[in-house]
């Protein structure tokens, strides 16, 4: 039997989404960018244009662009929009009804006029992917700068280097963190080469531009320029109605920024890890009401938590890719959401990953004292290449085999231990088991790193 | 150069979402269960049952159940806790200030005593989970009802089985609409045992409940049955902080459904072409403004879209099992948004397949027509067959071989073709060759798959 | 300009998969289980026992399924197989033609008949879930089995209980065992029932059973429930050509698997950190030849690439629910090797953590010693609660906000700090302070968990 | 209880998978490019490269270079080396001790020296992938040619343009075949660049190339370059074990194709058809032994297959970007399968698709057929416009929304109703409703899309 749960009221007193469930994103700069609301503006400034845009060609009345301008200036009502595009499958349906209507008669017939509910929303998805991935780019450059900083300040602070959760050998906080910043611009090429593409949407009904020339225009081609100048964006080659690069190229752009983002995440959730403690973040980092010593990596998680998703969000992006006809059964549809979280996820991490660089503490000597934990045995590998030359292979190799365990059983340094060994007299052997001396190349790969721009 | 897009206002005029994009679920009953408002009442339903268990064991003053019970009724700020909880990423800890600041001096320290965030999260998300649930199930009834009257009333009505897009064999609408029902009913079961299993979360900060014994319960493990009691929701053997299986079960029996609806819309899709036009949505379908004549099937469009999502969502779900620690960092998180999404597409789904199965409008005429499109070519398996008792195996085939291309060709009934043989005198062709007289056991399994309730 | 890259051999020296990029399942039971030899003799099984049910109802003359059945015993070849499948799409296509043969000219004609390809693809996929699933559940079985002796060994080992990376309150060693089990005997119910639920497939060119009866059977419908009973199979209800529930179960029960198991794993890679050092792996875990020092935790590491893997494998098959027509294009063909890797996945996983819960070494000394890390402060929540009583709330809270920072800069023991406290004097802080005495119910739950078979 | 499946053998007749299930690429040049046997091939190349490399910059005797090379000819037991990887986790361990062994004892300790498994893993999954994509880049361009060709020769063949099923207005094959032609472009563009970019991996035990300085290297980040240049792969900015650019653009680039040629099959799929019937494999298309006149679409059937699983794999791919520390516990080891599965999926559908676009045959006599099947109503936006100019546009809009229906009912031309419109005399009704009329800026369109090289 199904326990009795008490019913939630028919219409909560909150019947919209404010964000609630949404820590990582709520209140974000792209969050505002990909409301409801910008959408309805997006979709407000596609109208407006293509009538301003058929207006340049003389394919309106005088007056036509600019009526349709000022009508769409609003405000329109999105919920009922939502609920009324229902109906037809989607909202451009009603709002063209009720902008013709704001318009008035005179201009209203040049609302909307030869294009298709496909035109619009799609152009209105790129004015906001534009708009969102401008603040992505721009928390993007925050938070590369702030890595930049860190991995100059620390090129030369040795750390752990950790391999399958064991510690392997010695590298620095200064490559660590210019690995990270490397991703952060490798995510930005791509996120700008991707914005920079963003086509406008016009083909009419099935991609022709057919009503175009019905209503008049000699030649139809001429307009989607027009319409997409209006707007800052690309002028397509094709009406793109199921030929979906663009959203392709953005599921691609916007799934590596997250994952590029989840690895500064990661890192930094190990680094914070209580037994390692090597990073916090800073402000303290997430409270806890019942444990005062707790201060969790609070922004580290929201991106990691954003990095889970955005590869399945992109996923049904790159499923859409296979739109049949000239307008897809629901491959367009699916589209919409999807699309909108990731600019939203990624936003939110973009900006949760800013505040993290820019406010990260470091802490060498946590990574000097862990650098120890192994008494030596993380430089095993300078050993066995080092010593083989004095040793030859084999009996080095045999050396470090059997003081290996002694060193982790007796707790003591592996330098120590080999100065036991009669062949070993007269080597430095504690500059050679020196973490801090076994970083290679890390610091001259730090350098070429940052003069990446 | 990056093109100038205009900017979008710093605060779009609708911050909240109301549904723009999502045609699929806007509006329909599971919409509203799973809006901000509801998650918000379900938050507060956890908190006043914690509260008023606890009393029920003589853990808190009398009266202290009864004053958080009040002061949950709210009003609360979902905008303001949806940004408050950026700072300790979730929206528990700042609800637990507003309630407990609500309840008053005297019992405010009764709010989430000994419990932590997730306890009241998660059991919040069993609620809202139950509570769409019932709503899908219900919309699953609806469906089922209207498939079952549909396969009953077409139990012998022949149509163009179709495989790999050609023609096969004929099969019958009846048989088609049972097994969109079977699907329905299957989603249904497995809808429905996990509806019934959903777990109340309570654990405390590490999952040990510790604090309850701190705050003073002989035996703390008695408390988790007692606040599932007053929520509805079952016991749980252990918390489940990080042991998700009510999670995967949940994304499983979704998916689930999301894929049954979608296998019951890709049918209608396709039946619905304007070659094909075997069936048609109820109530004209989704119209155009510039194409007077269209129909669209826009509740099947609106149903695929959400089948493409679905498996997405329950694969993020599925990877959230992978939960370190007593508390994860993300894969908790990344939980919230895609369950949501879940319950509100396989909610809309279910209503608009609801409505489809009810307004289904199926054309017996169409099917026929398009049962002789291959001038009998459709029962050639049949011909194979019986044609080899009086043939012989070998001249069956190659006569069939022969006059397969001359009947396409040609444009001639198979049937006639087969005439002008003289060793087929004597055989009643006509009806050999009769494809509403091939359908098989479709009639018999139509019957037993009926007879399941 | 393309780097110039050397060519690849046209016919590398191993054509065929052994393996090499699947550490994680090679060389496993399920392995061989899934490998296409063993698809190809779950192939000829269907194909035979479709035979022996058509005799045993009468529908071929006597010995037909004998002489079907030794022709299937082959050998056959896979390589020349998987080739001939391109050009229908599929390998039953070819295989017919082989069995045929290899049948005779008096029974050949008795091979396949009445069926279409997907008949025995859909029965054979079955077989080999069901014969892995075996393997999967036998994995599972030692699993839960090696975890429930630890749990019980380790019911009152204190450990740090950590949220968020951070130590929160401790818990038990015993209750982390027990919760993984409890993981591990869900995912084992699920498959069990998945399993036991796995039926075969008969229905025929559409699902319609007509080609039996055009070859002589008066009732078709008896023959799937004989050819099931000749497989150890489920009879269907209907012929799931396009019903595709089995394909969805077992999606659903083997990502829950992965997950549970990828939850195991995480956590013993967390705690094996070099920093933790918590448990290890047994057996040495993996080596490096160039850092004697190291000990990987391979078998966890392997486990969490499968988990990683399973979710969206798990997706594809959701997502092929929504199959059109009667047989459909390409949602039939994607689930193949999707399916088969699941299987793969789980069944290498299931291996591998069961060696790995066999031989898990859990170090209490390590524990303790993590435990006392924070000085005290991992039980702050308790000195909340029952300072509270002492001090009253406000000050209790002022108290320990206070010297929270001050244990951890000082690194001074809280309960010292707290003894210089003159309203503390003649409380126990010593036993208040005792990590080990504030493990809540742990111990009860675990004995709970542990009563569960 | 669970029935008696019958056993299978414990060791199948064929261990090794022989791409039975994978009729979408088995047989396909990309499938021998990625084989186990060709990954092994690159392993070994990586290995001989780095001894090359090292002695290039005299870190080794003379000869060493020509000595590992001369070894890694091989041939090697990739079972073998499959089944002892399980120990490490990765198959350059045994390899390592294999190759060590045949390339003997004077230069044997130059095998592999300084380097890490990754190292060498990674940078034989870059051969393989630059391999397999040289052969995904000429079936691409295969493919544009022929619709090219395609594009070309059906500039002016007009044909139903069909919105969510329903036709919508006219278009043209020229342009349909013009945007499957630039979806195809744009995936060659984005594995172009993609392929050109792929980078060597080196980088020692942690990223530090630190072994290669204690085994003499005076500034060891010169080996990088060098190594990558005896490979014809970039040379890496930096060591990238986990920063996985290189990988989730390979993923990107692949999801990319595989839906674009999923959105060519899914078109070719529906006009397929039996009822729409407007084009055609060549070839004959799949047959069926039992039903001799079908002729399946399987080219397209198997690409759509791999279109369902490339965004699934992809998105493991992305999810791996979250590599923790210097090699991450799985995030690495999941990415073998999936991203070969991908260059497998794309390299067979690209085979596919070229097949499918030269062989495709196309009926222009059924398009016209078909534009004419809504009996001029298909033109009605054409109408809507025209007329308003006569009649007003609500006397348009009137006048169409009544003869719509009425065209239907009656099956009388739209045309022939219209001339009865006393309003309307004068007007040539024919050539206004004539749908090849009314194509728009398709041919324009056509022509501009195929000057894109």
């Amino acid at each position: 039997m199904t326990p009795a749960t008490p019913a939630t009221p028919a219409t909560p007193a909150h019947p919209d989404d404010a964000g609630l469930l949404a820590p990582g994103w709520t209140g974000s700069p792209a969050a505002a960018a990909t409301a409801d609301g910008a959408f309805l503006r997006a979709l407000l400034d596609a109208e407006a244009a293509l009538t301003r845009a058929q207006e340049s060609l003389g394919l309106t009345p005088e007056g036509a662009g600019a009526a349709v301008t000022r009508a769409a200036a609003g405000p329109y009502d999105v919920r009922s929009l939502a609920e009324r595009a229902r109906a037809g499958g989607n909202p451009v349906i009603p709002l063209v009804a009720d902008l013709t209507a704001a318009t008035g008669e005179t201009f209203g017939p040049y609302v909307h006029r030869g294009a298709t509910s496909q035109d619009i929303m799609d152009t209105a998805t790129m004015l906001v992917a534009a708009r969102a991935l401008d603040l992505v780019l721009a928390d993007l450059g925050r938070t590369e700068r702030a890595l930049a900083a860190l991995a100059a300040r620390h090129r030369d602070t040795p750390m752990a280097g950790r391999t399958l959760t064991q510690h392997a050998v010695p590298t620095t906080f200064g490559l660590k963190a210019a690995g990270w910043r490397s991703l952060v611009l490798d995510a930005r090429d791509r996120a700008t080469a991707v914005r920079d593409a963003l086509p406008a949407q016009l083909g009419g009904a099935a991609g022709t531009l057919a009503a175009f020339g019905a209503y008049g225009a000699p030649d139809a081609t001429a307009l989607p320029a027009a319409y997409a100048g209006e707007l800052g964006l690309r002028a397509p080659l094709l009406p793109w109605h199921t030929l979906r690069t663009p959203i392709a190229d953005l599921a691609g752009c916007l799934a590596s920024s997250a994952g590029a983002l989840g690895k500064l995440a990661a890192d930094v959730l190990t680094l914070s890890r209580t037994e390692i403690a090597e990073v916090a973040e800073g402000g303290g980092g997430g409270g806890s009401s019942a444990m005062p010593h707790k201060a969790n990596p609070v922004r580290a998680t929201l991106i990691a938590a954003a990095a889970r998703r955005a590869p399945q969000l992109a996923a049904v992006l790159y499923g859409c890719l296979v739109a049949e006809d000239e307008r897809p059964t629901g491959a367009w549809h699916a589209e919409w959401e999807p699309l909108r979280d990731l600019l939203r996820l990624v936003g939110g991490a973009a900006r949760d990953a800013a505040e993290l660089a820019e406010g990260l503490r470091v802490r060498p000597d946590a990574m000097r004292a862990n650098l120890d934990l192994t008494h030596g045995l993380i430089v095993s590998e300078r050993l066995s290449a080092e010593l083989s030359s004095v040793l030859g292979r084999a009996r080095a190799k045999e050396l470090l085999t059997e003081l290996a365990p002694r060193t982790t059983a007796e707790g003591r340094p592996l330098a120590e231990l080999l100065s036991e060994e009669a062949e070993l007299r007269g080597i430095d052997l504690g500059a050679l088991t020196d973490p801090a001396l076994y970083t290679g190349s890390a610091g001259i790969l730090t350098d070429r790193a940052l003069e990446r721009r």
